[in-house]
């Protein structure tokens, strides 16, 4: 090692699900919305953006933080948007998490967790899910420097109920609690009904999933004046102007239009509970989705063999090479005539 | 204070130049360009890229890291992209300022620097520029834990050539050296070609000025191997997929039209020389600029005075109020007839 390297952090990065090109490809694997987004974000793309692309992007996003804080009964002091969810939730990390007391967050979660941690040198503890993957709200009650809790989880897509969330933060009032809700407009009530009790919640959205924008990159958290200023404190200490300009005008247009985004998450509840029906028929188990995908396991074929063999025929699942969650795979919720290329040839592989 | 908000950090958020609104506004504040961006941008805006942001971008930036490679003549190992010039810099520091001893930057330069440099608790110090605004390279030989340059600098708009990074960099073998090059298409030679000889050599640009594309958000970083690596494995660590779909296809469609790319740029130049003639028989010095701004005061009137006036007459430039340079004006170069009207009203502001 030269000299000069001693100094470069270290990092174990996340990698991100495979990103498969091609045609052929049914795409099941990063739980993407299988629909395009509003139509009005078409439109406004074919507008005139290039002219005005020479000047710096709004550094408030202020129309679209608007937008939100309107369509979820807040105000706009209230609403802090990045550069998707993932941004946002580093930059919580990094603006709320500095105890030397070990953050909480589940054993089995969203696995970007305990990179952010291990990133800004955050301690942390991961609470152990019980046997049916839950979790156990007593497990929340310890000295902590902070706590994450994506509701539903992922990847087992359980949602737990708003009483469990009120539970946590009743006994968490020194701690900053964070609910990462990615999944949340595919069943579930958001906990943003009770922004206005506890003033240390944090609720954090995205538009990756539920508005079909995964390509256009916007998160966004919601909680008190304070915890907001906090957030907006830091962005402006990182990275003044986040939001380009095509990001702030089309979120703008998606959240518009109300009509087409109820419409399209329908359609994938439907999808998903007829899906669950037919994997449930073929002998596969899992949680009771709430999320746009399904976290399932075979009574006897492996989930690494599931994987490989959809795999073999251009369809790309979710493997998880982790403890207590390696026979299971993650099938987000596509098209309905790709959910029918899946379960035929599932009916191949388990025989 | 309530006892969850005593692990907020707190920050001293950076100020960005004002963003005002309105047609009649003359916005010579923020170092935009005046000409929109290559004729290619808008093109691929205006093409079917709605349809296609149900999916996540590639994490990899491959197309543009690739096309900005080609373009200067590096591998693509050798370049890393982010979400403009601002995010790069805040992700190197992260990265590579891992010390105890203090990094080095000059008293007067981007306001940024000290910034980042609390947010992450970096220690620091400020190395003081002669009496002419001019980098004193002896002054960057004691000990340190990185170095960062802005060449040009900003906002003095003065140029160090080669010969005065080279000797930096020969003195700190042992430190990663940023070369921050946001102004370097408006004059002076890029120390691109300083990589192979310096392993420890990174050196930043972006879209936002020269190719007019500040609305998008891209910069980039470019080095070593191994500093690409470590930046990436920690970009990885914090956000996977930071370029929306539309800043990766229209960032290509910049680097591609070179010609479009040196009319601008020459055109800015003219532009910049016409005007650095007039100011200075209105009785304005300055130091010559090789950026797309002019840093110049009066030989009687105040900056501040001189910054209002102009603001009344709704023509925005930059004032810092900050010791040294307080008496200064920094001015974008705009078009030809912008550069008129500012030469217009300088002329009723000084009598």
């Amino acid at each position: 090692m030269k000299s000069w390297e001693k100094n470069i952090r270290r990092v174990e990065p996340y990698v991100p699900g495979e990103q498969p090109q091609g045609k052929d490809i049914i795409k099941l694997n990063t739980n993407e919305n299988p629909y395009p987004p509003a139509p009005g974000v078409g439109k406004v793309l074919k507008g005139n953006i290039a002219d005005r692309l020479r000047l710096y992007p709004d550094p408030t996003i202020g129309s679209l933080v608007e937008a939100i804080a309107d369509y979820q009964g807040l105000d706009g002091d209230q609403v802090f948007v990045g550069v998707g969810s993932d941004d946002v939730i580093a930059l919580a990390y990094l603006t709320f998490f500095n105890s030397s007391k070990p953050i909480l967050f589940p054993d089995i979660t969203y696995s970007f967790y305990d990179v952010w941690a291990n990133l800004f040198k955050i301690p942390y503890k991961q609470i152990e899910l019980d046997k049916n993957l839950r979790i156990r709200k007593e497990d929340y009650c310890i000295e902590n420097g902070g706590i994450i809790i994506a509701n539903p989880n992922a990847p087992t897509s359980i949602y737990e109920d708003l009483d469990t969330i009120r539970y946590i933060l009743d006994k968490n009032q020194d701690s900053i609690v964070i609910i990462d809700e990615a999944y949340i407009d595919f069943g579930g009530k958001s906990a943003i009904e009770l922004i206005k009790d506890y003033e240390n919640l944090l609720v954090i959205q995205t538009f990756s999933k539920s508005r079909a924008m995964a390509g256009m990159r916007i998160g966004y958290a919601m909680g008190s004046k304070t915890l907001i200023r906090a957030l907006n404190d830091v962005k402006y200490s990182f990275n003044s102007y986040t939001l380009n300009l095509p990001s702030i005008l089309c979120g703008v247009e998606s959240i518009k239009d109300d009509e087409y985004f109820r419409e399209t998450v329908e359609k994938i509840k439907i999808t998903r509970d007829k899906t669950m029906k037919e994997l449930e028929a073929l002998g596969f188990s899992f949680p009771k989705s709430m999320a746009n995908f399904i976290f399932a396991k075979h009574k006897e074929v492996s989930g690494l063999k599931i994987y490989e063999e959809l795999r073999k025929r251009n369809i790309y699942v979710r493997h998880f090479n982790k403890p207590k969650i390696s026979n299971y795979v993650r099938i987000t919720i596509g098209t309905d005539r790709e959910m029918e290329v899946l379960i035929q040839s599932l009916k191949e592989i388990i025989g």
